[in-house]
C-alpha cells in the first residue's frame, strides 16, 4: 500500500535551496559588480528611466504572469504561485552569472551588472517557466530547483551556439531569442514529462482539473501576460510597430480563442483554460515576425491561425495524442508556445525569403532553420539529461496520489475548519 | 416548461465572432497602415516612452479593471471578466476603423496608426465597457458583440457630430470625451437595457447577489480602476494638476464611500458592492472640471458630493426607483458614471462661467449644455436601436433562470467534485 | 452573556470619518495651492513623467500591496483590503497637510503641492499600514481612524525631531526614512497593540488562521510589494545600484524564506503565511544599506540574515514570546518590519564606520544610533498614547468572539445562499 502522507522534504528543500543560494553569493562576492555609471548624469538618468520600465514591465510578467497562469488547478494554487517566484527567483541569480561568464567575463575584468543583465536573466527565467508548465504538479520543488538551473544553463548554451555559428549572419541577434525562449522552453519541458512518464498517469487525475476560483486566479495571471505581451516582444527593440503589431495580434487571439473553444465544443461551451493558454498564443506567434513586417494584417492573420491551432490543439491534441506518445503536458506548454513559435518561426521565414534575390534568400532560409534546429536539439537533449536526473529517487518524488495537491508542501494547520 | 439547459451558442458565437474577426483584418489590409516615424529619432524614443506608459495605464484599466469590476456577481465571474477581454477586444479593433475613417481617411491616404490611435481606441472600448454593466448577466455573448459594435458606432459618431457642431469653439475637445465616455456609455446601457426588460426581471434575481470571493476579484479590479483613474484623466493631458486633483478627489470618494454606506444601513453595515463603485464615482465627476480649476478643494468637494449622490443612489434608488421605469441596471451605471459625470459636467459649467463676461458666459453655457444634451440624445437613440436588434430571438438570448450564470457559457467538466 | 451582534458603527464611523474629511477638505480650501508649474515645460514633462512613475509604483504598494497583505486571514479579507484603502486615503491627505505645515508653511505662503508632495504622504501612509497590521481584526475602523491620525502625527513629528538635531549631519535625509518608515510604524503598532491586549486574547482566536483562496489573495499583494519593493527603496534616489542590490536583495529573500520555513516544521512543511511576510524582509533591511554599498553580495547576505531571522521568529517567537509580553501581533510586524529594519540599521552602521576614521567613525555611530533610538521611544510613546485613547469605549470596539470577523462591518445580505 502506497504511503498515506507525501515524502517530508525538510532534508532535501532546505539544503539544496540554501546551498544554491549561499554558492550564488559567494560567486556574486567573487566575479559581480556594478557596472560604474558614466558622468554624464543627465543623458544616464533618461535611460535608467527608459530601462526601467523595460525591467519593470517584465518583472511583473515574470513573477506575477507566469505565477498565476498555472493557478488554474484546483488543489495546486499555493504551489504554482509560490514555486513560480522560487524557480524563478534562482533562475535570474543563476542566469545573471551565467550570462556574465559567457559575455562579460573573458574581457578579464569582473562581470558588469546593471539594469540590462537583469532583463536578459528574466527573459532566461521566462524561459524556465514554460518549461515548467509541462511538470507542473507532477514534481517537487527540489526538482524544480534542479530543472531551473539545468532549464537556464541549456538556454544560455543554446543562445551561446547559436551566436557563435552565426555571429556574421545575426545583427539583432537578441530579438530571436523572445520566440526561441518559448520554443526552446516548451521543447525542454515536454521532453523531461517525457521521461518523468509513468504508466498511472495515463488515466486522468482527479485533482488535474480547473476550479471556479482558481479559474479566476489563472485569469489574472493570464491577464497580467497578456496585457504586458507588447512589452515583452518589444523588450530589445521599442518600436511603434512592434508594439501596434503585437497588440492587435493579441487582440485577434483572445476573439479567436473564445470563438474557436465554443466551435469545438459539442454544446457550444467556452473551455477557460483553453481560452486563457491559446490568448497568448499569438503574442509568441507574433514575436517572431514583429521585426518583419510593418503590415498590421499580417501580425493579426497570424494571430489568428495561432491561436486557431492553439485552442484545436488543446481540445483535441492534447490529452489524446501526447498519451500516445507517453507525455504528460499539464499546461499545454507545447501547444501553447512551441506550436506558435514555430508557425511565427516559418511566417518570418517567408516574409524573408520573398524579399530577398535567390542567393541571399537560399541563405537566410539556411541559417534560419538551421537556428531552430539547434534550439530544438539542444533543449531536447538537455530535457533528457533533465528528466534522467529528476527520476533520481534521492529527490524524494511525491506518489502519484499526491500529484496537484497543495497539501504535499503546504501546512493546513487549520485546514478541516476552512469553508 | 423552460429548458434545463441555456441555448447551445455554437452556431451563434464562433461564425459571428470569426466573421467580424476576418473583416476587420480585410479592412485593416487595405485601409490601414503604421505611421512612419520621423528621422528625428532620438526626440522620437522620449515621445515614444511617453506615449506607452500612457497607452499602458489605460490597457490596464480598460482590460484588467472594468473585467473585474463587474466580477462581484457570485456565479458570473468568469463571464464578467473574460467577455470583457472579447468586447473589449473587437470595440478597440472596431473604432481603430471608425476613428480612422472619421478622422484620417478624408485626406485620401491609409489610415495612419500609432500609439496614440490604440489609446483613443481603448477610450472608446472603456466607453463601450462601462454600457456593458448595465447589461451584465441578462445577455449572450453574441449579444454584447453586436452591443458592443454599435455602442462604438455611436460614441464615434457622437464625437464626430459635437465636433462638426462645434469645431471653432473647442480646442482641447478629447478632453471632454472623458467625462463623456461615461455619461454615453451609461445612457446607452441603460436604454438597451430598458427594452430588453420583461416582466420576470421585477423580482430579484436570486443569483444576482455578491459573494465573498468574486467581490474581492471585484475589489482588485475596482483598485486598478482607482489607483490608475489619475492616468484616465490625464490621457490626453498630463499636469500635475490633473493629477493631483483627481488623486485627492478619489481619496475623498474613498472615505465618503464608506461612511455613507455605514450611515445609510440601520445597522451601521457597510456594503462592498456600494463602496467599489461609488469609490470611483469621485473620478468620474471630477473628470470634467480638472482642466477647469487649479483649487484642490473644489475637486475634493465635487468627489464628495459625486460619492454621496452615488453610495445613496444605490442603497435608495437603484433598486426602487429603477423598476418603476422596468429598467434594471445590473452594475449601477446610471447612478456610478451618469450621475456623476452629469454633477461634473454642471460643476464645470458654474466654475467656468463666473470667470467669463456676460456674453461670452451665454456662449460658453449655451455650447456646454449643448453637447451634453446631443450626447444624451445620441445614446438614448443608439440604445433604443441596439435594443431592438438584441431582443431579436435570432441571437438566442439566455432564459431568465439562467441569466447571471456562467454555466450557460463555460464548460465546468468536474463541476461536481470541485470544493 | 455577550451579545449576539458587533454593536452598530452607524453612530461612530460616519460622523467621524466625514467630520474628519470635510476638515480636511476646509483646510485645503484655506492652506493648499498646487505649485505652479514653471515656464520651462520640455524639462519640466521629463520631470513630470519621471515623478509620475515613481509616485504609481509607491501608490500601487500602499493601496493594493499593503491593502492585501493581510487579507490571508480566513474571514477578514473584505476588511483588511477595504479599511486598508480607508486608512491610507486619510493618512495620505493628513501627512500632506502635516508635511506642508511643518516643511512649507513656515514662509508664510500656502503649502505647495507637487507630485512629490503625494509620494512623501504615501510614504507616511506606508507607514501607517504596517503599524496596522499589528492590530488588523481587533479594532473597528472608527479606530483604525484614529489610530491613522495619530501614528502619522507621530511620523511627522518624528521626522522633524531627527532633522532638527541633525539637520548639520544629514543630506540624504529622506533616504533614512525608507527605514525608519518600517521600524516606526512596527514599534508604534505594537504598542498599540500591547495596549489593547486583554486576557481573552492569550488563547488563539478560531479565526485567526489563513484561508486557501484568502491565502491567495495575500500572495497577490505580497508580490505586488515583492515587486515593486526596488522602487521603493529608490523613492527618493533613483540609482541602478540601488535597484540592483534590493532586486538581488529580495530575490535571496525568497528563496531562503521557503527554505527556512520548511527545515523549521517537523513535517518539512512550507507555511505560506510565513513565506509571504518574511520574502519582504529582504527589502526592509537592505533599504537602510543600498546608499552605503555597492557590493551587491553585501546585499543579498543582508537579505539571507533579514529573512532567515524572520523566518525563525514567525516559527519559534510571534505566538510564544510575545504573549509573554502580553503582545498580540495580528500580521507579525516586529518580525517583518522592525527586527530586519534594525539588523539593516545596524549592517549600514558597520559598512560606513569601517571606511571612516576614528573620530568621524565615532561621530557617525553616535548620530546612527540616537536617530534609532528617538525614531524607537517617539514611536512607542506614541504607540502607548493611540493605545489608552482607543481604549475609550466611546469607539465601541467589537467584542472578542467578533475579532477577524468582515460580518461585525459589512453587509452579508444573501450569505446563506452563498456556496
Amino acid at each position: 500500500m502506497a504511503p498515506k502522507y507525501a515524502p517530508n522534504l525538510r532534508a532535501r528543500l532546505p539544503p539544496v535551496a540554501l546551498f544554491l543560494q549561499i554558492t550564488f553569493i559567494v560567486i556574486f562576492a567573487f566575479c559581480v559588480e556594478i557596472k560604474q555609471e558614466k558622468e554624464k548624469e543627465k543623458e544616464n538618468e533618461k535611460l535608467f528611466f527608459y530601462s526601467y520600465a523595460k525591467f519593470q514591465d517584465i518583472h511583473v510578467m515574470v513573477f506575477l504572469g507566469f505565477g498565476f497562469l498555472a493557478t488554474f488547478l484546483v488543489r495546486y494554487a499555493f504551489s504554482s504561485s509560490a514555486f513560480g517566484v522560487l524557480v524563478a527567483a534562482m533562475a535570474v541569480q543563476w542566469a545573471t552569472i551565467l550570462n556574465g561568464f559567457l559575455w562579460s567575463y573573458p574581457s578579464g575584468r569582473k562581470i558588469q551588472i546593471q539594469l540590462k543583465s537583469l532583463v536578459d536573466a528574466e527573459l532566461c527565467a521566462a524561459s524556465t517557466l514554460v518549461a515548467m508548465g509541462a511538470i507542473q504538479g507532477k514534481t517537487n520543488p527540489v526538482q524544480l530547483l534542479i530543472f531551473a538551473l539545468i532549464e537556464v544553463t541549456g538556454f544560455v548554451v543554446n543562445q551561446w551556439i547559436i551566436k557563435t555559428m552565426f555571429r556574421t549572419q545575426i545583427r539583432t541577434h537578441w530579438l530571436y531569442s523572445i520566440v526561441l525562449i518559448n520554443i526552446f522552453g516548451a521543447f525542454f519541458g515536454m521532453m523531461t514529462s517525457r521521461l518523468l512518464f509513468h504508466s498511472e498517469m495515463q488515466t486522468k487525475h482527479e485533482k488535474e482539473k480547473a476550479g471556479r476560483t482558481t479559474g479566476l486566479f489563472a485569469m489574472f495571471g493570464t491577464l497580467f501576460l497578456w496585457m504586458f505581451w507588447p512589452s515583452f516582444n518589444s523588450a530589445l527593440e521599442r518600436k511603434t510597430s512592434v508594439i501596434c503589431s503585437t497588440y492587435l495580434s493579441l487582440a485577434v487571439s483572445a476573439v479567436t480563442a473564445m470563438a474557436v473553444s465554443a466551435l469545438s465544443s459539442s454544446k457550444g461551451k467556452i473551455n477557460l483554460v483553453h481560452v486563457q493558454s491559446s490568448m497568448l498564443a499569438g503574442g509568441v506567434a507574433v514575436s517572431a515576425v514583429v521585426t518583419s513586417t510593418h503590415d498590421l494584417w499580417v501580425a493579426m492573420t497570424i494571430g489568428l491561425c495561432a491561436t486557431l491551432l492553439s485552442t484545436l490543439g488543446f481540445r483535441y491534441l492534447k490529452d489524446h495524442l501526447l498519451l500516445v506518445f507517453d507525455c504528460h503536458d499539464t499546461g499545454g506548454v507545447l501547444i501553447v508556445h512551441a506550436v506558435p513559435g514555430i508557425l511565427g518561426w516559418f511566417a518570418k521565414l517567408i516574409l524573408r525569403v520573398t524579399k530577398l534575390n535567390y542567393t541571399l534568400a537560399v541563405q537566410f532560409a539556411v541559417h534560419h532553420i538551421c537556428i531552430l534546429l539547434i534550439t530544438v536539439s539542444v533543449s531536447l537533449i538537455m530535457g533528457v539529461i533533465t528528466g534522467l536526473v529528476l527520476k533520481w529517487s534521492f529527490w524524494k518524488p511525491q506518489q502519484y496520489n499526491k500529484y496537484y495537491d497543495d497539501q504535499a508542501y503546504w501546512e493546513f494547520p487549520n485546514l478541516q475548519a476552512h469553508k
